[in-house]
């Protein structure tokens, strides 16, 4: 029961997921999910309170994912500059995604922003990766890697800047450009303007 | 009759602002306009075919007042990395209206990305921004402000992206900090990261 309860959900998600990038959060009921994903509202309301639980699951799916890039890219190298290009250099199956789970992402924010109970929700995540990068760059800074002169803060938010503006970009032009390669040479550049210069 | 022409296009302009900006550009229709701007349907399509062109004309103001910022902020540059530094200096201004307009810039493009006939229309400034900041970045290589092997078509999506990067943050948190300095910090770091070092 434990294995087919946990399909179901997987199965919710999957649907959730394709019917908000097609036909848009807000124009997906839960009605439609259930349909499409062939389960009953009994099962839907089991594993999810509300169509937006559906949302901060998937959210929390894809920073997972993230999270893990970022573990595997820190773990092999030597401080946090490399640290940062090579997740930089990672960043493809992103891409991949971005454009059906850009569109999902803006109108979830949207609507949000307009519904400060879920606002909260909405933006938790990005409080969270300002204190990691925030972590990161102090750590540098430690390690001698990265200037003392460096503001870990505002260069916390620059990094993340840089995501999410190539991540927009790449929604303007999913097809015109190679984003991994510009990630990599866009998050080289600001590596280069943080990195204590070689003597 | 041409001033109060031209007036009658004002109102219309800033009263579709503020209800973009409080109902969403999708729930805001053209009668709703014309109440609110106490004008007629006819004076409103004398002005403008359609919603959408109020929507573009709303974004071609906004990347006036922005051009209009980077000449200035160029005029009084010695070259283009300074020239870059004071742009991000004013930036003060464009947080300031950023949380309603990012609201609307989202809504739009996210209607616009399911109708390939507009879907043009809202991309094209991207495209332009590309152009604009791949000539400063050549400019500044030939000058010798910028490292030669520094991709200039990269280095300005890496531009953009922390223009379009932090605006998005600023929307996340709109109250919580000063914008405008973090923006220069972040444009600092990534100057820093193209600039020819001094030998």
């Amino acid at each position: 029961m434990q294995h087919r309860s946990e399909e179901t959900r997987a199965k919710i998600l999957a649907v959730a997921e394709g019917l908000f990038a097609q036909k848009g959060y807000d124009a997906t009921g839960v009605a439609d999910i259930c349909t499409a994903a062939t389960v009953s509202k009994g099962a839907f309301y089991h594993h999810f309170p509300a169509k937006q639980a559906v949302f901060q699951a998937l959210l929390e799916g894809w920073l997972a994912q993230l999270d893990a890039q970022m573990q595997t890219a820190f773990a092999r190298s030597v401080d946090v500059p490399s640290g940062l290009t090579a997740m930089a250099g990672e960043t493809g199956p992103i891409f991949a995604g971005a454009n059906s789970r850009s569109l999902i992402f803006l109108e979830f924010w949207m609507q949000a922003s307009r519904q400060p109970d879920i606002w909260q929700i909405a933006v938790a995540p990005y409080h969270r990766y300002v204190d990691v990068f925030s972590g990161l760059i102090q750590k540098g800074i430690q390690e001698g890697s990265i200037r003392a002169d460096v503001d870990p803060h505002s260069a916390a938010q620059a990094v993340i800047a840089i995501a999410l503006g190539l991540f927009l970009q790449a929604f303007f032009d999913p097809q015109g450009e190679d984003w991994q390669q510009i990630t990599q040479r866009a998050v080289r550049i600001l590596v280069d303007g943080m990195a204590r210069r070689a003597a």
